[in-house]
C-alpha cells in the first residue's frame, strides 16, 4: 500500500442542475492527462448521443440494486426516479496507486462521498446567476415543462448547498472556469497536510 | 468600510533563511499587478544595492523603538540582532479596500501576524533540500563563516514550523514556485469560506 504522502487527491466537482458540471468536466479532462475520471453507473435512459462506458455504465434497475447490497457503490442516490452511483473500487484503487481522481456528481453523492473520504476537496460549480440558470436549462431542450420548473427548483435550492464544500467556482466562462479549477488542484498538492512527510525528509 | 465579502487577502510569504524568499517575491509582483506589496522596516544595515522604500524602510534602532511603542507594526521580531517588522497601517488600509497584499517577512513574524489575521494565508517556501540550502546560503557571499552556521542551523529548525503554514511551495525553479503561489492565490479567492455572500446573492 503506498504511503500516505504518495495517495492521490480526490476531486468532486458538483453543484446544481445546470450548472454546467459536464461541459467543464469534459474540458478540464482535456487539460489534465494525468487526472483519473471516474464514470458514473446509472439508470436513466441514455441521452442521444451519449455512450455506455464513456458518459455512464447503463444498468437496469436490478443490477444496481445488486451494486448497492453488495457495497460496491461510493455514494448512490435517486434523481428524479433514477439511480445515479460512483463504482467504489475503481476510485479507491487509483488512489491508493497515487493517481489522482475526479468525479463529477450531484450535491446528493458528494455529501456522502464527503462522509467516506473528508480529506477530499469538494468543488461547487455555480451559473453565474438566477437568469443564466435558467436559460441553461431550457437551452438543454431535453426537459419537459414539468422537468423544468423540478430542475430550477431544486437548482435553487440546492444553492444553499454550497457552505458544505471547500471551493466555489462561477461557471460565466468554461475556459476561467476550468483555469480556477486547476489552479485549486495545484494548490491543493501544496497544503500544508498533505505534505507533512516533508517534515521528516530534512 | 467594505463588506466582508470585498476585503482582500492577506498572503504571507514565509520560509527558512536560504530558501529564496526575495528572490520568489519579486518574481511574484512582476506577475501580480494587483497586489500590494508591504515593504518592511529594519534597523539591519542596507546591503549592497538595496534601497530605502524599495527592499525596506531603514530606521534607526531609536526610530523603531518608537514604532514599537505607538502599536505601528504588525509584527517585529529580532533576528541576528537587528530588528525587521511590519508597518500595520499599509496593509491593514489596503486589505479593507479590497486589494490583496503580499507580506515576505520571516517566520518568527508570520507567526504573529497569523495571531493578528488568522484569515490570512500562510505559504510556507522551502528549498529543494539541503544540499541545496547550504548552497544558497554560501553563494550569497554577504555571510561570515560564523553567521552562515547560524543561518544554516537555524534555517534547519525553522523548517519544522511548515506545520503551521497553509501551504508548503518547494522553490526548485524560481518560474515553477511562482506558478504554484499564482495557483494558491486563485484557489483561496474561490474558497467558500470567502465567498459566503453568494448565498445570499441568488
Amino acid at each position: 500500500m503506498a504511503a500516505t504522502s504518495e495517495s492521490g487527491i480526490l476531486f468532486v466537482l458538483s453543484g446544481p442542475s445546470g450548472a454546467g458540471k459536464g461541459t467543464v468536466c469534459k474540458a478540464l479532462m482535456e487539460s489534465l492527462p494525468d487526472m483519473c475520471l471516474s464514470i458514473s453507473v446509472t439508470t436513466r435512459p441514455p441521452r442521444p448521443g451519449e455512450q455506455h462506458g464513456v458518459n455512464y455504465f447503463f444498468k437496469t434497475k436490478a443490477q444496481f440494486e445488486a451494486m448497492i447490497a453488495n457495497d460496491d457503490l461510493l455514494e448512490w442516490a435517486v434523481v428524479f426516479d433514477h439511480y445515479y452511483g460512483t463504482p467504489r473500487e475503481f476510485v479507491e484503487t487509483k488512489l491508493r496507486e497515487g493517481h489522482d481522481v475526479l468525479l463529477e456528481i450531484d450535491i446528493q453523492g458528494a455529501m456522502q462521498v464527503k462522509q467516506r473520504h473528508p480529506n477530499g476537496v469538494f468543488i461547487f460549480l455555480i451559473p453565474p446567476s438566477a437568469t443564466e440558470l435558467e436559460a441553461r436549462i431550457l437551452g438543454r431542450g431535453t426537459e419537459s415543462e414539468a422537468s423544468f420548473r423540478q430542475r430550477f427548483g431544486a437548482a435553487r435550492h440546492e444553492l444553499q448547498q454550497m457552505q458544505h464544500y471547500d471551493y466555489v467556482v462561477v461557471n460565466d466562462v468554461v475556459a476561467a472556469a476550468c483555469a480556477r479549477i486547476q489552479a485549486i488542484i495545484t494548490a491543493e498538492h501544496c497544503s500544508v497536510s498533505r505534505n507533512l512527510h516533508l517534515l521528516t525528509e530534512w
